[in-house]
């Protein structure tokens, strides 16, 4: 099958329809509509083989994520989805591993109704980038440098689970349920679309956590010129997690679970006045969200512990140059 | 340096300001103005080192085809260029190799007026994904489907130096003169932007020739339900490859020519009434473009030397994945 017949076969047949799509996968350029009035968020990610996945990652699970971490970018800007265009390096024309990858792919993609419009098939070590384009209305998008001292800090979801599920997979440790657990939300993040596009009723600064909790967060206070308090038993935790810790009778390890990243949850600054009907709406719409510190006017993160005393944790994430330099 | 240090660095330094640009690199999206009326033409493009272009191919020439390539895409539509976004894997953070690269993709970027908006730099085997977008009058888009028997076929600039380069290199020939011309050729394509706005103003069927002539060709006959004769003796060479091949007392080789690829020249077809008009525009703006032949109602693309005979040349271009199959 040569690269235009699997251009033709996977990716053309696999395009949501549209009607702001004038024309998709087949020409030159994909033509679009953009709907008057809204700007454009545009979000590029990478995903490399045994960099950001494991090597036996699952094609459709490979295909979900990529789709995945590219919508969790969107969420961070309250954007809803629309377009994507995927660049693929194969180190073969594995027909049967891209249709488990485009299955993935479509399945999320069907859960926000994002088209496929373009592409690239090329035959290299195995790399995934997607560039995906959403809609916001004027003035509404969420930014990282709207944060003021006295602010809450609120994230969705749950911590550390895909980072113990990555540990898990690395040190092939017997996965049972709770580790289970973590592996699924490795490989298949949900984005938070959703509260992404709740948090444009307010003036909140937002962020995805992918890079893990510090980092990102950290990003958040550099833009706005801030420092923030964050209260480390307040972090949440799955219940699997949970667990995973009780079973080993060990602490949770805060290090790991702040700094692991992987996680494709949203972290944003609220003032107090806002919260409340903030909670609401996120509760009316069940969707998971915790405070867990504050913004202050210092310019550095303290993790504070149980005890009330300032943690030293490494304020990194994933970086992908750190080893070599 | 990390590798939040190397985007600001080299990315956001380097973005143009553009007025419908409103946030570019440095958060989670770039956030865009498109502007009203407007259609938008995306397109995808992948370089991996050693199979788009040679190890060797010095940095600055690789930023620039990244962008010429995409460039060549949406001139092949009439679109404008906007926005790009740049997804890069490195084997290392190597400074001065981004410098160069960036210098080298700002030089075009400059001339066509876009601006580097966002992107994802990651550790890898060196590989440059490129999504880039412009803008196309509402039912103006240059599209594959329009050629009817009966137009006659045009192509821009000239063929068939860059496949003479690339060998040139590959095989280790020392580069005359008239081999540093198709290395040039090769390494800084020059995109048609403006060769492809000005065919905005007629119906016409256009592609650009990246893959071949013939390869692309037929992606317009496919799409269009016709055939095409192709005068050999009309294929516009270069003065250099005539001088190659006139050095080696050779008759032009024909199949290296019209399959070779990496031409980001436009090929399209015209109707015989419109095509005054079009060749005086493009005489007015100085843009090189010659008949080479007409679409036909047969469903194949014959190829017809000076003595009027069909030489059998293998329609096939730059296939990545056909030496596997």
């Amino acid at each position: 099958m040569s690269e235009f017949d699997l251009i033709n076969h996977f990716f053309k047949t696999s395009a949501l329809p549209r009607d702001d799509v004038l024309q998709g996968v087949g020409d030159d350029c994909a033509l679009l509509a953009p709907p008057p009035g809204k700007q454009l968020a545009i979000s590029t990610d990478t995903l490399i083989s045994g960099v950001h996945f494991p090597q036996s990652t699952l094609a459709a699970d490979i295909g979900y994520k990529s789709l995945a971490v590219n919508l969790s970018d969107l969420a961070a800007m309250g954007a809803s989805p629309a377009w994507a265009s995927l660049a693929i390096s194969l180190p073969e024309a594995d027909q049967s591993w891209l249709a488990n990858f485009m299955q993935g792919f479509n399945e999320l993609a069907r859960t926000y109704n994002v088209s496929l419009v373009g592409g690239d098939t090329t035959c290299g070590p195995l790399t995934i980038t997607l560039n995906i384009v959403g809609f916001v209305d004027e003035k509404k998008a969420l930014k990282r440098n709207r944060a003021k001292a006295g602010d809450l800090i609120f994230m969705t979801g749950t911590l550390g689970d895909a980072v113990t599920g990555l540990n898990a997979i690395l040190n092939k440790t017997p996965l049972d349920k709770n580790l289970q657990y973590c592996v699924q939300r490795l490989n298949r993040p949900e984005p938070q679309i959703n509260a992404g596009l709740l948090l444009t009723r307010f003036r909140v600064a937002a962020i995805d956590i992918s890079d893990g909790l510090l980092t990102d967060l950290n990003h958040i206070c550099t833009a706005s010129k801030t420092g923030a308090d964050i209260f480390l038993n307040q972090l949440p935790l799955s219940d699997s997690l949970k667990q995973y810790y009780a079973q080993g009778d060990h602490q949770p390890d805060w290090q790991t679970i702040s700094c692991g990243g992987d996680d494709y949850e949203l972290c944003f600054s609220c003032d107090a006045q806002s919260a409340d009907e903030m909670l609401k709406l996120f509760k009316a719409q069940q969707i998971k969200v915790t405070q867990i510190g504050h913004m202050t006017s210092g310019m550095k993160i303290n993790c504070i512990d149980a005890e009330g005393k300032v943690r030293n944790l490494q304020n990194r994430g994933y970086n992908h140059f750190n080893e070599k330099q």
